[in-house]
C-alpha cells in the first residue's frame, strides 16, 4: 500500500461535499452575471512559449506527440477563444472549474494538482468591464461565506514611476517585490545609489503607503502629478464609480507584481484572519487576447478559509421499508436502504454510526430521545407510519 | 493556431451546462441514498497490476517517479479503501464523478478523456446489496430524464456450464463473447468439436434465449439444473424479490462478458432508441476488495442519448440599474450588466444576442414584444421600476 503521489490527496466526505458546493454556489452566482460555462481539456499539446511550460507536466501521447497536463486556465481559455470564437464580435463571459497540475507550485506548497474555479471577461476594456470583474470577486467571497476584502491597483502607476526612474528590467522586478510586500527599507537601499530627483524619489518611497479608501487617489495624485500616474489614478476612480457599495473596497497602488503580464487593474480578494488571497485576477489585454480580463480563485486555499467545512447532511434513518424512504428522500432526506431486513442488527448499525431512526413495516422508530425534526418525519410519512 | 490533441475536445456553454446539470442530478440522487462523495488523485502512482495499465498515459514525475494518469474509478477507489478504510468495519457507500484517460477506448471511439459518474457499496453482499446497486442504476437513467430498461446477469450460470464443459480459458472467452452478442451460430461452430453430454450442449447453446422476465429463471433451471447454476439462478431471484417494481429489469442469463472479475449479478442500463449501454456494473468480490460492488455511468455517452441538450438559460435583460439586476438575479434569472452606458448601443447589443429587455433607469424595456414573462418581471421590480 502506498501513499498517493507526492502534491496529491484525496478528498473525503465531508471536504469533498463542501468543495461541490462551493463550486456549485460560484457557477450559480456566475451564471446569474451571464458567465456560461466552458469545458477545456485536460491533456494539450505542449507548447515551450506557455507561460508555465516549465513547470508543466509534460507526457507523449499514444501517436508520440509531446502533451502537458493544463496548468493555467487563462491560457487554455485564450487558446479556446481564438479557436472557436476568431469570428465572433463583441463581448464573451466565460467561466470555468476544474483541475489544474504544475510541478512546483511556489504560492500552495507541495501542491501539485490543485483546482480553480474562475472567469473571463473577453472582447471588452473600461472602468464597467473591470468593476463588474471587481465585484463578482467580491460577491464570490461572500457567497461562500466568508466577508471579503478586495484590493484593487493599477500597475500603470507604479510603471510609469519605474519608467521615469528608468529601472533596469531586473531593478523594477526587485523594486515591484519590495513594493508589494511594503518594504521600504529595502526599496530606499535599491533606489538610494540612483541619484534619483527628490520628487521621483519621494514618489517611488511613497508608494507602499498608498493604500486606504478613495482618499488615496488624492495623495496619488499628489505624489505622482505625472501623466500616466494620474492617468492610473483616473481609471481607478471611475471603477470605484461603478460601484453602488465600495466598502468592502480598498485601493493599493503599490500592486505591482507581474507588471509585464497585466495592462490595467489588479486585484486580490481577501477575508479577515487569513493572509493568503483567495483570488487574484486583473486586466491583460494584449497578452493572450486583444481585450481580456479575468480572476481565478484557489479552491483549495477558499476551503481552508473557511471555519469549518461541513459534509453533506449524513443519513436520518436505515430503511426497511421502500414507499416511506422515497417519500423522506424527497423531501431532502438521506436515507439508507437497509442491507439486512434483521432489526436487531440494524439497530446496532445504526446506533454505531449515530444514524438517529429506523424505518420499520411498525413506523418510525427513534434510536435515540427527543430529536427536533421527529414530529416533520411523522408528518412527512403520514398517518399509515407514524 | 492548432486543434486539442486527439481524443479530447471542447465543452461549450450548452453541453457543459448540461454534463454540470446531469452531474448534479446524479449526485443529489446518490447522496439521498447515503453515498458520500470522494476525490481521488488523476496523479498516480504507474502499476504494472493496475487493469488498463497498458492502455494508461504514463509519465515522469518530477521526482523522477513513474506515474500515470487515471485511467478506472473502481481500481482508484479500492485503494482509497485499503488507504484509509483498512481498520474501518462495514459497509462504505461511496460516489465519484470525474475525468478518467485511456490511450484507446475501444467502445467509446476515439475519446482519449472522458467522464464517469459512479458509485461502490462497499463490504457487504448479498441480495439486498445487489438490488440497491441495480435499482440506483435504473434511478440514475430515470433521474436525468431518460425511459431505463435494466438488464441483469449473473455470470455464475454461465461459468457452471463452462466448468462442466471443461473449457480452455481462450474458447471461454470466444464462447462468452458470441453468447453475449446472442450469436448461436459462432456459439454452435465453437461447440460443435467438443463432443459435448447433449444436455451440456443444448443448455450451452440455449443461454443466449434465456433473455426476458421472471419466467426466464424458470426456464433456466430446467435448462441447466445443476447446483451452482441453479444458486446463480435463486440469487437473482432473491434480487428481484427486493423490488417493489421490477418492470424496468430484464433477465439476461447471458451477460458474460469479463468473466474472471465479476463474481457476482452483472448489470447495464439502456434506454430506448439508443443502442449502447448507458451504465454497467456488478459485483467484484474478491477483485479488489473482499466484499464490493458498483456501477460507472459513461457522462459523454449519457448526454449523447438525451434527445436535446439545453444550456442554461440564457441572460433575461441587459442592465443599467444594479439594484433592480439584483432581485430578478435572486429570483433565478440572468441578467447582464451593461458594459456601456450608451443606450443605443446596448439596445443593438441586446438585439444581436436576443436579449429581449433592457433595464434601464425608466424602467424595464421590452425589446421583443408579447413576452409571457413580463408581468412576472414587473412584479418583481416593485412599483418603482415597472
Amino acid at each position: 500500500m502506498s501513499l498517493p503521489p507526492e502534491g496529491t490527496r484525496y478528498a473525503h466526505a465531508s471536504e469533498s461535499a463542501a468543495r461541490v458546493r462551493a463550486v456549485n454556489t460560484l457557477r450559480a452566482l456566475f451564471s446569474s452575471w451571464g458567465y456560461t460555462h466552458v469545458e477545456v481539456p485536460v491533456l494539450e499539446h505542449f507548447d515551450p512559449a506557455h507561460p508555465v511550460a516549465e513547470r508543466s507536466f509534460k507526457l507523449t501521447g499514444p501517436d508520440g506527440e509531446l502533451l502537458a497536463l493544463r496548468s493555467d486556465y487563462t491560457f487554455a481559455l485564450a487558446k479556446l477563444v481564438r479557436f472557436n470564437h476568431a469570428d465572433a464580435q463583441g463581448t464573451l463571459r466565460l467561466q470555468y472549474s476544474g483541475g489544474l497540475w504544475r510541478t512546483v507550485v511556489p504560492d500552495i506548497a507541495r501542491t501539485r494538482e490543485f483546482t480553480q474555479v474562475g472567469l473571463e471577461l473577453v472582447g471588452v476594456s473600461g472602468a464597467r468591464a473591470d468593476a463588474e470583474l471587481i465585484h463578482l470577486a467580491r460577491e464570490a467571497v461572500r457567497a461562500v461565506g466568508l466577508a471579503p476584502r478586495v484590493e484593487v491597483g493599477n500597475p500603470g502607476f507604479v510603471r510609469q514611476l519605474f519608467d521615469l526612474a528608468e529601472l533596469t528590467p531586473g531593478l523594477q522586478d526587485l523594486a515591484a517585490d519590495a513594493i508589494d510586500r511594503k518594504d521600504q527599507a529595502t526599496l530606499q537601499g535599491l533606489l538610494e545609489p540612483l541619484g534619483l530627483a527628490p520628487d521621483l524619489q519621494r514618489a517611488l518611497l511613497g508608494v507602499p503607503d498608498l493604500y486606504g479608501d478613495s482618499g488615496t487617489l488624492r495623495a496619488a495624485r499628489q505624489l505622482a502629478p505625472w501623466p500616466e500616474a494620474v492617468a492610473a489614478c483616473d481609471h481607478l476612480e471611475a471603477v470605484l464609480t461603478e460601484f453602488e457599495d465600495s466598502s468592502e473596497l480598498l485601493l493599493d497602488l503599490g500592486m505591482a507584481r507581474r507588471l509585464s503580464y497585466y495592462t490595467g487593474v489588479t486585484f486580490r480578494a481577501y477575508t479577515f484572519d487569513f493572509g493568503q488571497p483567495l483570488l487574484g485576477g486583473g486586466r491583460y489585454d494584449g497578452a493572450l487576447l486583444p481585450l481580456a480580463a479575468g480572476f481565478a480563485i484557489g479552491l483549495e486555499r477558499l476551503l481552508s478559509a473557511l471555519p469549518g467545512v461541513t459534509g453533506d447532511a449524513p443519513p436520518i434513518a436505515v430503511s426497511l421499508e421502500d414507499v416511506p424512504a422515497r417519500r423522506l428522500r424527497r423531501a431532502g432526506y438521506c436515507v439508507e436502504r437497509a442491507l439486512t431486513d434483521d432489526v436487531d442488527e440494524l439497530r446496532a448499525y445504526a446506533q454505531a454510526r449515530d444514524i438517529p431512526y429506523l424505518l420499520l413495516e411498525g413506523g418510525l422508530e427513534p434510536l435515540t430521545p427527543e430529536r427536533p425534526e421527529f414530529e416533520q418525519l411523522l408528518s412527512l410519512l403520514g398517518r399509515e407510519h407514524a
